[in-house]
Order: structure tokens, then sequence, then C-alpha cells
């Protein structure tokens, strides 16, 4: 962990502590854009090995955005008592996973769409560009 | 509050829901593109009259994605144990507080940025458009 900025409040995170905090996560968010208006949609997720994966509904926001393209995909945590907080941003080809051998690897994964049934497409973010940072006032 | 979707798990909220969620968190997330690269930053923020407004460090990437164009701001709860959630998207104006008055008024806010001293620059989004959506399992 390297730390940056003039107040030493803020610390950059190396590429492997980003991956721990993605990790112990379940719930993230990605961006992206419906008819021109840009969307954050909130998701939750499970990390396989070099990818983010998460379940969509067929023709759904989230299908649309997601679809063959690079999206932004984050994850954060936040201590509103003592303003500290992290947050891991992954910036990565997304695209639907269609290989049926894999499909039926992800169906056993504990991956179970919170809005109900009907989520039946798999999405793959994979962890190209991964950036964190973590704002603490006391030395860890 | 309407229900939709077909297996009733899933819930839109109505406006006034939506700003009282908003109002009762303090940490959100911007959606934009620095240099053709989608980013999702955290911020904190607080809601003033009918907009977000956030802080930020003058040429930093939430200036870069904040300055007068439409933004994505989220905010979301969730609870892991039981699967639930709650998430509101606002898509709206956003640009830098310039009048002097308006800025005074701004700078007694309890708004202060917790990565550190710096980050003089505010930076309002109007409630163009609020949309929010709620998940849960039992009848509230």
């Amino acid at each position: 962990m390297s730390r940056s900025g003039s107040n030493g409040h803020l610390e950059v995170l190396d590429r492997t502590e980003c991956v721990q905090f993605l990790a112990g996560q379940g719930v993230g968010r990605v961006a992206g854009t419906v008819e021109g208006r840009p969307v954050i949609l909130p998701v939750n997720y499970a990390v396989v090995g070099d990818a983010v994966l998460v379940r969509a509904r067929r023709g759904g926001d989230l299908d649309r955005i997601t679809c063959d393209t690079v999206v932004a995909f984050e994850v954060d945590g936040s201590d509103s008592i003592y303003h500290e907080g992290w947050s891991v941003l992954v910036v990565g080809r997304s695209a639907h996973v269609t290989d049926p051998a894999e499909l039926d690897a992800l169906r056993s994964l504990r991956l179970l769409s919170w809005a109900g049934e009907g989520r039946d497409l798999f999405i793959r973010i994979v962890l190209d560009d991964v950036t964190g940072r973590r704002i603490h006032h006391l030395e860890p």
C-alpha cells in the first residue's frame, strides 16, 4: 500500500489489496448509458478467477449496458462515524457467458439474483484494470 | 410505492420516497468518463433544496466528470443476510457552484471532504430525474 496525496489520509491500494476487497464484498455497481442516459445499477456479484460475475434479466438495463463493451464496476465501504472508507474500481471488458460448460459451472455457484427469478443471463466483467484507494485518519 | 415485476419482490419507489432515502444517507457515487475510460467515484454529499451537493478537488477526476454536463448519481443500501436492498438513481445536470453568496452558505454546511483539505470546489447535481427501487422478500 503506497501513500499518496499531501495530507496523508488518502492511500492507493495495490491490485492484490483491491482483489481482496472485491472478494470480501457481495454488492457493487455497474455504470453505463441507456438511450443516452447515464445510469448506475447496483448488483450482487461473485469473483470467479480474473472476473466479476453478475446475473441479469435478458433485455433489461443491466444486460444492455454490459453487452460486449467496457464498463466500470465499483465496490466501496465506509465508516460514517470516523469518515473513513475505501473503494475499488474495475474497468474491464464485459460480455455474456455463452459457453455451455462454463454456464453449468456458474449455475452451481452461490450467485442468486436478489431481485428474484428470470435473471438467467450471466455476465462476466474482466478484471482488466483494477484500482483502489482508502481514506483513513489513524495509522492502520 | 407501486409494485412491479412478476415475482412481487421488486418495488418502484416514488420521488418522495427516493428523496427520503437520499436525505437519510451520506455517501453516494457519481459516474462519468475520464479520457474515454468509464469511472464510478464514491463521494460524501448533502441534499440541499432540489440538488445533491458534493465537494471536489479542482482539476481532479470528480471535477472533470461533473463540469457542466449530465451525470448519474447513485445511493443504495443492502442487507446481505436477507438479500434485500434499495437504490436511488439521480440523473441530473451538474455544475460548479460559483455564486459567492451561495458558496458562503454552502461553506457553513456540515459537508466536509473525507479525503482531507484542498477540496474547495462545490458541485451541484440537480435532482432532475429521480428513480428508485427496493427489493424485499417479506411484506413491509
